[in-house]
């Protein structure tokens, strides 16, 4: 069935695009749940349970990473292969999907722009879009593969030539698709990693790579001088260097002399995990030191790196950077007087801002009803176990407070909906506005420039 | 010295209103502290120690109500009237203050409008402003007096003629001006009037018209048709009835059987108790159910509602509805397509939105940095205690989970700097920004009006 017939078959069925992705990211859950729920997926022989099952599923397609029972353990070899297939078709297909909006509906302004797009992507008619989807594979596989050969240098020498190999590859996938699944074991994530810098180093750059989206990587790689990027690759890489900065400086303070985390690491890895705990939040999932032991400052500033993500176009979840970076420079365009909201040079785009407020309104408003309804199914659980929760699900980052594997069922239920909606939900959002979006005249004093949000 | 000299004087000192604004609270709450800090305020004879005179001064003047010794046991009758003069000038300064601002900055457009205010308020040269002072002490002494008198119904059987009277008029004064201060002893706030419809609904509306504000109040009594009401009258009026609506609705639901708060309460007593912590929140600080005793959700919605708090140009704190209601506006515009943020048939002017984002977003930042710095300093209080508590502090609510009086040190005077900056911070940016705003030309489909939002 070639591409124009999917398409032509989509088209009698009435259904806009929204909805198909919404249709297919279930589709392939319910296929993963079906495959997991099997007696051979579970190292005991026994069927996992459907609700686990559709748990894990969509925790690893939405690739968020919070687990019932812990990957490295419980599943055979067939488990951890099928959450494996459901990481790479999650995260490929959200960053693919997400590119495609962006370039199909987030039509730039400028010739320039035009010129850039053309020549990158050959402008977005069927073969464009077959062309763009190869170039997203190519390069992930690219890095994916570039990761893992790095990681096995470390795992091959713990756990032999061909365990070493797969948790080379599985952990590369992992990190680049921001799922945060591991093998490490008993929920230690990669704790016992903590002060290795090849590690370290290797998971942060798959991790930041994979949440910087594609649009950004085409940018760094093609047109390498940050004066000619986009306004969306220069407000993504600013924000995303701010945010680790300052995440890492304040976890590096907090977390200091808390001798249940870094306080009896040695000063390399302090900062090793400093740095770690500051990525690892914009929505990778992993953690080198327990996520439970931080300091409670630490944990809310988590919750909120968190909500705030990674960038659109990427595998990354949270409200995006750019969303985030637009309120924000609109505040402090209020502040200083001035009616227009001005990046880089450029005007953001009125409707742009409306979109990035919807976004993190509707949100927000998620997370807060989320947290309150878990609050009343999870009565054993402390507040900011439930919101810590609630926020990583939504951000689809698989940090927790360690209470998933104790969710009561209506909870895991509750929880993998907020997934669901954590994934789908900002870009299905921001495919629905843009779809709706309307040509305005205002005042030009800066060439506009459109960003992508949500 | 008359008002003329006043002006000449302050502007030989080349002050802006806001800094007068804040040098005039800091003064009332300094004079306040030397007065509670002397031996003759503390019923024990000994000097209640500076910070914690500054702590129940700044909470007075501030009109919140957290107390770090109960305001009923500790204090002797001057300690009292001193809190009760302070509770007065706070909220009366604070109301007359923001209504000033919004009628010299919040030029509206319409000539309804300009009749309207001309004829209610004589168009705001000095001699409007002293007019429109004495109508709002006019009208908050007939309110404050009529509510007294219908608290002395019950007070005066309970407790004795001279105390009956006092405490109506102290438990008048301080639930019109949203302080929430009492005099029932040990920090047992209304509860025993929990299933009193009597005290219930007198101090609901004394609450409710005070968190309104005077603009407002003139509306309803001079203008009395919904429909010809400022766009601003309107707004305050609808989410301030769905907010306590929805409120109403939420804690009943979530407390209906929960045997440490209305579980116990005969029907009538869950539907007044109910109602009350609606409307406590929002930013009253009385409480009628042991707060500390609420279910998670219950908590956390009062956490949001806090944050919401009253309207502009009122006694109450919070981000305040209008503000509120402009960021939910657009959102629901966004949602359908709408480039324009509509309300009630009027359109919402981009620099107000942009304020409302402004205001909305500073305060969050706000209460998410003093959480965590709190989260550093009081090492013993669970999160959600803490959270709450700085939430509170910045609304000025006045509702505690119980750990103000453990507070350390450093964490009172965190507390108090975030009652002082969440009295005046949403009102000076207001003030700063509306006098920069500047004029703009747009596409006009509906007429526009101004709101005060922050
Ligand atoms: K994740
Ligand atoms: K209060």
């Amino acid at each position: 069935m070639s591409i124009i017939e999917v398409h032509r078959r989509i088209e009698r069925m009435k259904l806009n695009p929204a909805q198909i992705m919404v249709l297919g990211f279930a589709s392939v859950i319910l296929i993963g749940s079906i495959l997991l729920n099997l007696p051979i997926a579970s190292r005991n022989g026994e069927s996992v349970g459907f609700i686990n099952a559709l748990f894990t599923a969509t925790s690893a397609v939405c690739v968020t990473g919070l687990v019932v029972v812990d990957t490295g353990t419980y599943w055979t070899v067939f488990g951890q292969t099928v959450i494996l297939l459901l990481i790479q078709i999650g995260g490929l297909g959200f960053m693919t999907l997400a590119t495609l909006i962006f370039f199909i509906f987030g039509k730039k302004i400028t010739l320039r722009e035009r010129l850039v797009m053309q020549e990158a992507l050959n402008q977005f008619k069927i073969s464009g879009i077959v062309r763009l989807t190869q170039y997203i594979l190519i390069a992930t596989f690219l890095i994916e593969g570039i990761g893992a050969i790095l990681l096995s240098i470390r795992f091959i020498p713990i756990f032999g030539v061909s365990r070493g190999i797969a948790y080379s590859i599985f952990h590369a996938i992992s990190a680049f698709c921001n799922a945060g699944f591991d093998l490490m074991g008993d929920y230690t994530s990669l704790t016992a990693f903590a002060n290795d810098p090849l590690v370290n180093v290797v998971v942060w750059i798959l991790i930041v790579v994979g949440g910087l989206g594609f649009t950004v990587l085409v940018d760094c790689i093609q047109t390498r001088k940050f004066s000619r990027f986009s306004l969306h690759s220069k407000m993504v890489l600013s924000i995303s260097a701010v945010l680790i900065g300052i995440g890492f400086i304040m976890i590096l303070l907090l977390e200091y002399n808390n001798p249940a985390t870094m306080g009896t690491l040695p000063f390399r890895g302090k900062l090793l995990s400093g740095m770690f705990h500051s990525i690892t939040p914009r929505t990778a999932g992993f953690n080198t030191l327990p996520t439970d032991q931080l300091t409670t400052a630490s944990i809310f500033l988590t919750i909120v790196l968190m909500f705030i993500g990674g960038s659109s176009g990427s595998t990354a979840g949270g409200v995006k950077t750019t969303t985030a970076g637009v309120v924000i420079w609109t505040i402090v365009s209020v502040i200083k007087g001035n009616d227009d909201t001005e990046i880089f040079q450029k005007r953001i785009p009125r409707d742009i801002i409306n979109r990035s407020l919807a976004v993190i309104g509707i949100s927000m408003l998620l997370v807060v009803l989320m947290t309150m309804v878990l609050s009343i199914t999870e009565r054993t659980f402390s507040f900011i176990e439930i919101f810590f929760e609630a926020t990583s699900a939504f951000g689809t980052v698989g940090l927790s407070l360690g209470i998933t594997p104790m969710l009561s069922m209506p909870g895991r239920i509750l929880v993998s909906i907020t997934m669901f909606a954590g994934r789908v939900g900002p870009l299905t959002l921001a495919l629905a506005l843009a779809r709706q979006q309307r040509k305005k005249k205002g005042l030009i004093k800066y060439p506009e420039e459109k960003v992508i949000v949500g």
